[in-house]
């Protein structure tokens, strides 16, 4: 898969694509990750990228003319006698990281892993002329329901939940510990050596060595931890007759009715 | 404002840290960013921060002893006989990013930026020994639920968030961006120059130098771009008659019933 970011801030992003899994499956050849620096398209001799906005009122605006022609030099071919059939076909989904966009979740991130190409528009503070969500854009995604600096960090989210989903980017150990979280439901408690640390205990049942009696005690607590911090996730779970029936357990445990 | 952010993979931070507002805001003194790596803190030679989890299966667990003890150097005074009344009641929030955390929002980065001291444990893809979310930590935190490799992003999200928010660190112009989405709705569509853009142009009522009239388009879009892509955020918020009536009109022009 190849990702290009677009950015004024392309120094933001060496530490994070650098780094651990992105950084191997980089070296691997697993992704390509390009940064793009929009400030050199823009239209005058100053680099100005944003402007004052149409209406009044505080802020800048993100300009069109930098960002179409980024983009258009990442996705069109160089010469136009060169295009071929097929390369205009496969058109790249340009993402559009803001707070007014669809809110990111693993389904998305499995959706966009089953691309070849994207392009992530990653601006900062500023508004985007609206001229760019109505004709570039494909996918506006905001990655949470708070207030950042600039769309660099939900860019970083986007790459690094994409690429891990890519083929051979994660080993089959790392890959286990994502089962629990596709299915909806939150991890269970993990414990690991000393069994007694500053006199807290590992639960016996973890340290009896019966296989049965742990598994049940997993999807007891992955069940319970689901019911009291986001209930809103089991809601749209279809559970087994076991499930309903520990959950029944937890609820009485936890002093809860029906 | 201080913040300690205890990871392995402090190298990832450096380019967001460094970087635009958080970058200056650190120079100027207005908040102070440490990297901490608790893999110095680890009980053994071989520096090893993780063990196989009791009970088996795949994966690999963060072990409790590395974590206290580096989040423990940051808030415990070096020496016993030194630590003032005052000290020992001005503990830090202790904040884990992880799937299994509150959902973050812009009132949790309020409550947060209130604070003198946050410490940020940012763990990378294996889960923790249940031990530090029971004992040390006083905020799990989950930034979308999406998987990730590690908590380090979202480390940076809560920075960034937090920082954006401290008195001082943004000038009057980009504050003035906030306002619109502090208060639940999404932002109305922004234009600048130039005014048509291969064809397609900027609303007339933007450039007709009528105060009111924009005025009153930009809540209308305001409220429309809220009601087509977020409903969830209309619902807790407290609407003027001059807004419902508004909300009429958009209905009406979308072909919403009621």
């Amino acid at each position: 898969m190849r990702i290009d970011i677009v950015t004024i801030f392309p120094e933001m992003f060496e530490g994070v694509i650098n780094s651990s899994i992105l950084g191997r499956a980089r070296r691997e050849g697993l992704v390509e990750i390009n940064l793009i620096d929009f400030r050199a398209y823009s239209p005058n001799k100053h680099n100005t990228v944003d402007d004052t906005p149409y209406g009044g009122g505080g802020g800048m605006v993100l300009k069109p003319e930098p960002i179409f022609a980024a983009v258009e030099a990442l996705t069109e071919p160089p010469e136009a006698g060169q295009a071929s059939a097929q390369q205009d076909k496969r058109r790249p989904r340009v993402i559009l990281t803001c707070p007014q966009g669809e809110v990111y979740s693993q389904a998305k991130a499995l959706d966009f892993a089953s691309e070849e190409h994207l392009v992530i528009i990653a601006g900062h503070y500023e508004g985007y002329d609206e001229r760019i969500r109505e004709y570039l854009v494909t996918d506006e995604i905001s990655v949470g329901d708070y207030v950042l600096t600039g769309g660099e960090l939900p860019a970083m989210v986007i790459v690094d939940s994409v690429t891990r989903l890519l083929p051979g980017v994660l080993g089959n150990n790392t890959s286990a510990v994502l089962d629990s979280f596709r299915e909806g439901l939150l991890e269970y408690p993990h414990y690991t050596r000393p069994a007694a640390f500053r006199g807290w205990s590992v639960p016996d049942v973890l340290l009896s060595g019966h296989h049965g009696n742990v598994e049940r005690w997993r999807r007891k607590e992955s069940l319970r931890r689901t019911l009291l911090r986001r209930p809103d996730l089991l809601q749209s779970l279809e559970l087994t007759k076991e499930d309903r029936k520990l959950l029944d357990e937890v609820k009485r445990e936890e002093g809860i009715s029906r």
